[in-house]
């Protein structure tokens, strides 16, 4: 089955590799699968199209038969599914890379992002783009893709954290769906279950 | 099989449900699995025993049996991976539901958080917070899991972004990580993909 991929066409980096595809690139060549190249001029990354493929206008997507991807660590996590090359074929041995993967882009990407970014001040600005798109991608749906899953699970958790600041109050959209996630009975039982522990823990 | 977790003992957030063992109990709730949890007392997150368990002295950790996980990401992508309450069963399902939890926790939270970290101004001590853990997880070994896996390929792939602000030539583990894992004949030969797209396409 054909492999065709999302690319940027030209270079933002002088040819230092940074542009995102360099990740699904890398990983089907570990497995050694040939692929075909998409390429995107700058003026169509943030129409509907490409929309419809990467909610957030960006690059890379991958396509594979009728399956449309796109965040490259859900794409790498697809292509090591299949091959030993970049994942044991165990399930635990699989959750581990997987743990590894999450790591990368959760627990220091975020970080190294933040330092580079704070540089240009644009922080505020970033963080609305992606609210914005995020809200288009979901108006008039219930979830994200049709039915309650793990995605609507872990974004509900992220958009949480912007309640304080007064943030998400800005995109009624995305606050209507956090409210109709955290109404879940299991989000409930959830929030009881911490709750409960640091009720019990209160210090003297 | 008995499924452990742990989490904190005292809330930081006034029981508001920001803590993320919040996400891995809100999954076990959606799929109907029974958990107990590990409470880790404030003075021992930083400490070997638990960073054997969590690379970085974070919460929440898994436990099931031998499998010991981390990253709450993964944590969900495994639970969801056993249940159709939170991902379809067939594998492009289960691709779309990968793709939305990665988006949430790369495409979002780190705009939601570098906004809300900016306001402390602690950017810089928490990357190198999160690299000299790093760094010693992988002190004496080639890769983070024994062999060349999917999770040194996206954690290669983030640490290159740290090359060119001088900030990884002061990790000098992994500074030569991230070579070793660029020597691979794969990625040499994705790099070169995306470098002659660049060079078919530099403007006339």
């Amino acid at each position: 089955m054909t492999i065709t991929i999302t690319a940027f066409a030209n270079s933002l980096d002088q040819g230092q590799g940074l542009a995102r595809d360099m990740i699904v690139r890398w990983a089907l060549e570990e497995v050694g699968q040939p692929y075909e190249t998409r390429l995107i001029p700058w003026a169509d990354f943030k129409k509907p199209e490409h929309r419809q493929r990467q909610p957030f206008g960006q690059i890379p997507t991958y396509e594979e038969g009728d399956l449309v991807l796109f965040e490259s660590g859900a794409i790498v996590l697809h292509i090591a599914a299949k091959s030993e090359a970049l994942a044991p074929s165990d399930e635990a041995g699989r959750a581990r890379v997987t743990a590894w993967v999450i790591a990368a882009l959760n627990s220091v990407e975020p970080f190294a992002q933040m330092v580079i970014q704070l540089k240009e001040s644009r922080a505020e600005a970033l963080l609305n783009s992606r609210l914005s798109a995020l809200s288009a991608w979901l108006d008039g749906d219930e979830y994200l893709e049709g039915r309650f899953t793990a995605g609507d699970l872990m974004m509900t958790t992220v958009l949480r954290e912007l309640v304080n600041s007064g943030t998400l109050a800005k995109f009624p959209v995305l606050d209507a769906y956090r409210q109709r996630c955290e109404a879940r009975p299991a989000f409930g039982r959830a929030l009881e279950a911490q709750l409960k522990v640091f009720r019990d823990n209160v210090p003297a």
